[in-house]
This record gives C-alpha cells, structure tokens and sequence, in this order.
C-alpha cells in the first residue's frame, strides 16, 4: 500500500484528510504544534500541555467510529466554566496529563476514534511562533490576526525546536508528502521551521505536492499568485524540491467573493503559472477544487469559519490520480 | 447467569461493583439522579444536564478497558477554567446535550469504557433531593452538608418523578436485588423517592440485600444501629422486604476511628441485631467488612476521601455466597 505523509494543521487538514481517508493508502499526518488560540490556547495556558486542536481535527478527519463520537469530539461549549472549549481538546490535554505524554493520548485518542491512519505531532517540544524584529508578534494567534507582510520572512519558534523522530521516520519512507492546504504562516510553515522537518524532505525519495490557498489572507500574502505561494514553501524546503502544485481554476461564487474581498482577501491568482509554464520545476494541477457544500454550522459552534473551501473529494482524486503514479 | 441489580450512588456503588464485578453474574446498577455537588453540580447549572457523577462512578467500577482509560473518566482537573470537573462528568455531559439523551450518553461511555454490565439511571427526569418543612434544605449537596434530623422523614424529590422504565424492569427480573452501601439519605434513598421504584422492588421475586453502613453520619443518622439503618430502607420498600442484611463486626483501625469521632462520627453500633435476632425478619451477615488499604489520593484529585471504606472482595464474596443461592 503506498504511504502518503501530509504536513499541516487547521480545517486544511481536516479536508484534505477527509478526502485522502476514501483511498486504499497509508495515511500519517503530521501536524503543527505552534497554535495557541481559542480552546488550544487555554488549555496551554491552565494544563500546560501541548496544542490539541489540530491533532483533534485530523482525529476526526480520519476517524471511522459512530458519527456520535466524532460529533463529540468536535463539540463546543457555549455556557459556563467550560466556554469556548472543543471536547476533544480536553480528551487530548487530560490524556496528555494523565499519561505524561502527548503522543501516547494521541494514541488513544486514535483508539477511541479508531482512526484510519496515525496522526502525529511534528514536535514534542512546547513551541511559540514568533513573528517580526521591530514589532514583535507573539503566538500563532496574534499572528493570524496581524499583519506580518513587511517581516514575514522573519517568522520562527520559540526556542529552538527539533522534529519528533517519529515525523521524520514518516517522512524519509513516504511515496508522497502533501503540503497544505491551510494557513500558509500559521498551519504550514509552522511544521517546516522545526528543525529536522526540512532535512527529512529533502532526504526522502517521496514526491512533494503542495496544494495552494484558495485565497489570500490579509497582512499575510496580498496578491499572492500560485507561484508566490510555491516559492515561499521551497524557501523552507528547498528550491525544485515541489513536485506537484494543485491550485484552484474556477472562481467561487460571486456573492462570497464579495464578502471575502470586504475583508480584503481575494481569489489566488493563476495566470502566472499558466503563463510560465516552462519556468516552474513543478508539475501544475489546475482543477476546480472550491466546495459547493454549504457549511452547516454544527450547534454548539461559537467559532466563525470561512465558506471558501476545498472540496475533498476533488482534492483528494487529483492528488491520488496525478501524484501517487498508481496506488 | 444469575442477574444482581444495584441500587444507590456514590463511592459505595463503586466499591460494591468493583467486587461483584469479579463474578460470573449479569450486573445492572441503577444509579440515584440526585446529585447536585461539585463537578456534577455546575455541569447540572451551566449546561441543563441531569447529573453525572454518580453514573461516571458505575460505568468506572465495570469497566474492562485499559488503566488510561478508567483513569482518565475519574480525572480531575485542579486548574482555570476546568477546575473542580473530572473528565468523565464532562464526557457524560457533552454526549448528552450532542444526542439528547442521557441514556444514550450512558451507552456511548458504556461502549469506550469496555463495561461488564448495564448502568441506568433511576430516573430520565430533573429532580431535586429536599429535606424539611420548616427550615428546608435544597438539593442533595446542601442536605449532605446538612443536620437533618429532627425531619429526615419529610425528604423527598422535587418534582415528583417517575422511574426509568428500563430500571424497573430490571429489577422485576433480577435474581437479587442489592442495596447500598452508600449514604443513607443522600445516595440510597433518593433511589427508593422515585415512584415506581419501591413498587417494582415489591413486585419483584428477588432476594433483597442491605449493606449497611460502616459509620454512621453525623446530623443523619447520629446513634443508628444496624436494625435502624435497616428500618429507615423497609421504611420505603416495605416492612420484612429485605431478605439480608450485611454488615460490619470488627471496629477499623483505632487512629481512624479518632479521627471519626473529631467528626461526631462513629462505627454503627451492632448491638441490636445479635440480641433481636430472633425479632428480625431478615438474615444478619456480620462481617470483617472494612478495607484496610490505604486509599492514595489520584493526582488532580482535590477531593478530601474518607477512609473507612468497605472492602469490595469480601463484600462481594459474602453476598455472592449467602444471598444467590449459588451460581
């Protein structure tokens, strides 16, 4: 059975896993341990544990229990002492504390899921995105809330962190190692600053597919195009080191479109690959890759999403069709 | 397999099924829905649940899943927002408000926690223990806390309720039916308020058991001896319904005792049964019922534990010979 490694955190995670999950394909997901928001981030603060929410959507995205239990873990509260919490997250953090391990919890937790797949910190070490020289950001939610443009290339973790060698085993034996979708400085990059992660890409025969943002985000990467977005990626993992790019072809409805740009984020644009297709070392793979679906807000949920979306199934076929030279 | 239905809540239930549990026989324990304090009492308040506590204590003692998992569901969180809650209360909740049902939330943990055994609540509606006429006492944590005395008789639930119909017939078909240990008013009886439960006991060709309290509780049941303990519970189900009555007849160790006794609390007296024996309708089964090991306090258990406790295999071993007629 080929090996597909994905590199990530946040929703993007969630979807491409979610798509991947239908393939008869070994799954690893490897996942960012820099976020420190909402549930996450209180949990960090009062347990002193590690970042369980991303580890908890990719739980989810790949497990095969009764919907009760992934429902469950993806609960939130919205009254009382308990407020703005995800019930996975504290499975997670009490796991962590009772064990004395993050990874045995994400163990069982999988158990408890039965997860198609193993899901992985890309760290074991407590680590804070910092962001800027002048202006310090600290904590990947201060980050995805600023604007970061004119230091963006500053961007790292506090203090100093090594690859989990559990990661890096993942990596080194893959067939093929999906980069994103998702936040490109708060959910990818964050797994490539860890050192370790870089050297296992470059080492490993596998083949690198990034799968680039749908839109820009704001103070991060206005008027991105594809490339713009390939290029930061092999910043980290190096040049000509990206196989594969998926990008999105076919503009989403109008009427998000519009609310998106009032919040000054648009589409990613697509012409410069199209353009110099000779130039890039990567393979593009245009296809119309936005969800149809409407979101349902799941009851319990106080936390706003955004609409622009992948499509799983879409992704998913275009990665394993394109990228994986057979299953 | 012969079939035992325990009725009552609270620690006991945890020690009497932790014994039984060793034996070849089909378990139900129907727990009070009483409970209003602590981590059960907030999750009651901010989420509009029934209460926890008691069903988490039942669902821990039969379970057969690894340590991690029984020592995540009696987790307690001793930090911010958490503080004060043990992980499976908040499990129990969450599943509840997702399906709407705390039956079926029941079944869920069931099924994570590998259980020998069925737990059911009493009742499927909100109730509130009240005690007084004059001066009132609301809700079983205030009560517990409480000198009840002089009104005991008037304790009641409000509103009145009706019993979990799975509870009932559970007990009409079960082989012996076992009552306590377990605080007399505040976890047994709130069992024996809910109508439909003293009826079903009385319909039912069980054997009764009554394991009678170790010490007695100050403000409760000041002075009890074994006959009066027994009395209270025939108070509800029926005079002469007990068939058995087990109790202790070796005083615990001298320091706790003292330490007891600072409390205004005391071995029960068993003075009563061996004289009036003759006088008594049920069989006296006095035992060296007190565990003599020492109880270790959970990490993030904030809860001060009493230690006079029963000790679960010589409990289980006396009913399991005496009261079932063989296996």
């Amino acid at each position: 059975m080929k090996s597909i490694v994905t590199i990530g955190g946040g929703t993007g995670q969630f979807t491409l896993l979610s798509g991947l999950k239908k393939y008869p394909v070994r799954l690893t997901s490897i996942v960012s341990m820099a976020d420190d928001g909402g549930s996450t981030g209180m949990l960090r603060d009062e347990l002193g544990v590690l970042p369980p929410g991303d580890v908890r959507q990719c739980l989810v995205a790949l497990s095969e229990a009764d919907s009760i239990m992934r429902d469950l873990f993806n609960y939130r509260y919205d009254h009382g002492g308990l407020k703005g919490h995800s019930f996975g997250n504290i499975f997670l953090s009490s796991l962590e504390k009772i064990t004395g391990s993050f990874e045995e919890a994400v163990r069982v937790a999988g158990l408890v899921l039965a997860i198609r797949g193993e899901v992985m910190p890309v760290t074991t070490s407590k680590v804070t995105l910092v962001c800027g020289k002048e202006k310090v950001l600290q904590g990947q939610y201060a980050i995805e809330m600023g604007r970061i443009e004119p230091e963006r290339a500053s961007i790292r973790l506090e203090p100093e962190s090594y690859a989990n060698p559990k990661a890096v085993a993942a990596i080194e034996s893959a067939d093929l190692i999906v980069l994103g979708p998702g936040n490109l400085y708060c959910s990818i990059i964050p797994n490539l600053l860890v050192r370790g992660i870089p050297e296992a890409i470059g080492r490993s025969h596998a083949g690198v597919v990034y799968n680039c943002n749908l839109m820009t985000k704001v103070g991060h990467n206005d008027g991105f195009s594809v490339l713009d977005f390939a290029g930061e990626i092999e910043r980290y993992i190096g040049k000509g080191r990206i196989d594969f790019v998926t990008y999105n072809n076919h503009l989403p409805e109008k009427e998000l479109v519009e609310r998106y740009a009032l919040e000054g984020e648009f589409p990613v644009a697509v012409g410069d690959i199209e353009e110099e297709f000779a130039e890039v070392s990567f393979r593009p793979l245009p296809a119309d890759l936005v969800s149809r679906a409407a979101l349902v807000r799941k009851e319990g949920d106080p936390i706003k999403r955004s609409l622009i979306r992948h499509n799983p199934e879409v992704l998913a076929a275009l990665i394993v069709q394109n990228c994986l030279g057979g299953l």
